[in-house]
């Protein structure tokens, strides 16, 4: 756990310091707890809406996030552009498919994007990782042992697909897949799925670690370093909070902080 | 009051019990408080932007609400096909007409969607509704007792041409009005008109409300049980709270809450 | 620092008296945090995405802000027709130029707008007024002293290029320009630029005081009051606050109050 600490409190340190762009083409209904999130990070958000910029604001990007959440077909256009120029780039793409398997617009459109671009990350819960991987999903609600099962089958599936491609499965216990290998993270609080967004925003600070981590070519270290960040501070905000409006001003506080050592433990 | 508190801890339970996805074409500044408030009562909302998706989402929803605080030609046009197929399928529509009254255009949109389509329940305040009904509407501010007499009237007139909607005005003093009967709930906190979308939570949280209580087929009953849970929690939430920022924050933790009987005897 | 404080105190209170109605023509990341914003000051805010109430609404409004945060072309082709009409009424304009200088499409959108209609105020970051000046702008991060000289550089030769517009840059240290008298504020708290929206409600929150100064033909006055006032909010809400998620909720609640004296002297 000493190493994983160490490792968090490294690469917040050095997203403090650099302030990375994170380039969002992402939904109407998160853009604020992303924004917000992201600053008390120390990253650099920016939204766009427009095709005209993608060359620009990509340039300075640090990495780039594709949030399906309210698509139409006037974004589905802005997003193939941003992809393709993030592509050209070899700037790491991060896709969040909101909703996949709730339409079939959604899983068709995020299966299009697969086909056509390279992702670096993938990060969905476990119906919409399932709907990718073809697999029909039929339990609503609370996330159970035999969905963290499922998801992991899922996760899998979509891996052999798309194998240079990190599969992120976020639930009760959240799962990360990289070329084999997988481990999972089984903190948090109940109260993170009470907010919305929260999925949204675990994406976006997952591409802001995974840029912060670049250099060494680990993405599933960057992975594990951010569930159990993410989760941690979810678990320090449940502590302070009483229901999901108080956890929610609590949890963009701890996502502002460098942790302690004693937050990882469990109690 | 027994009855009442009675009758709101059954439809509260039931929600949380089912989660009954609520579809929302709505509008971009309320997204993030209709989302977390229908999240705290343990519904699933979602939003939509995608005609392409009208058929999926309504095939496996509760109820759709219609609000169109930030209209444009497109959104329109998105509301109609919306409309369309909620009808079709027999799915509770529910209106909030944001604005009516302060643009032509907005007035317009909503008479139109009146007279095309089949709405269970239309949610404004007192100059909305009057600006529905016909009536012009020169008090801005603070409503008043001769805004209640004024509201209830347009209320009556609007109910008279269309007999199948539950007409609900908000203010001070909120009035539902359904098929000749016409109840009011004068709870609430003066802070709550001081929450941006607080109109649009109370429309989306009455959805959830007549969805759970759809079995009944008693619309007035579920419009009373939500005006007063959702003013009850205002009250609750002033208590906590010093201003409009904290009274935000405690209001949502107050809607995740079963209340307490306690809570519904005034003080 | 009496006569200061007598001034904001006046300007709050006719807010407070007479709800004036700001007309958004803005951003979709901070919707909600302006919407608040200005229902906490007494305002009365109104967000709009169609040109066919551009007529009616900008008749009833007692100023009108353009924001480009996440623009495209038909955010663009709204703005111009909000801001013919606003100028055909004489209503006051506001310009935030949200992200300009970070590309190219942003800063040009700006500088048309600029040629094209006269606006009472320019509010931008010292980035976005030095890409309008036409200086380019390397520095990313937090704002140093030299950034604050060549902010007031740029801010000169703004204002020496449309003589009518109050230019404001915020920063660390704030300046505000008018037909060559310039003003500064160095109060505020760190917090502020943690949270997304900060400078959005900051430019709303502007427009409401000129609004409400109006009369007294005294923009640099209203400039000053207005960000003495925002920024004393954010000392407030930086004594009650842990971190971000914190601030933002005592900053709502601070902008909601009439201050006192005291909150105007350095501590």
């Amino acid at each position: 756990m000493l190493a994983v600490y160490e490792s968090i409190k490294k690469l917040l340190t050095q997203i403090k310091a650099t302030s990375p762009l994170i380039v969002n083409v992402t939904n109407l209904v998160s853009m604020d707890i992303v924004a917000n999130g992201l600053l008390a990070l120390g990253a650099s958000p920016v939204m766009t809406m427009a095709e005209e910029e993608a060359e620009d604001l990509l340039s300075i990007a640090s990495a780039a996030v594709i949030n399906i959440g309210t698509l139409d077909e006037r974004f589905v256009k802005l997003v193939l552009s941003y992809c393709e120029v993030a592509n050209q780039k070899n700037l790491p793409l991060t896709l969040d498919p909101v909703g996949a398997g709730a339409s079939q617009y959604r899983t068709r459109v995020c299966l299009d994007l697969l086909e056509r671009f390279q992702f670096a990350t993938v990060r969905g819960n476990a119906g919409e990782i399932m709907a990718l991987a073809g697999q029909s999903h039929q339990t609503k609600g609370v996330e159970s042992a035999v969905e963290t099962d499922a998801a992991a089958q899922a996760a899998q599936s979509l891996s052999s697909k798309y194998p240079n491609t990190l599969i992120v499965v976020s639930g009760k216990i959240d799962l990360a897949l990289y070329q084999g290998t997988m481990l999972s993270c089984d903190r948090g609080s109940p109260m993170l799925p009470k907010i919305t967004g929260s999925g949204c925003l675990l994406t976006a600070v997952m591409a802001a670690f995974a840029a912060a981590n670049r250099s060494l070519f680990s993405p599933l270290e960057a992975a594990r370093d951010a569930l159990f960040f993410y989760n941690v501070c979810g678990e320090k905000a449940a502590k302070m909070a009483v229901d999901p409006g108080t956890f929610k001003v609590h949890f963009l506080d701890a996502l502002s902080c460098i942790p302690e050592l004693g937050d990882y433990e469990y109690n």
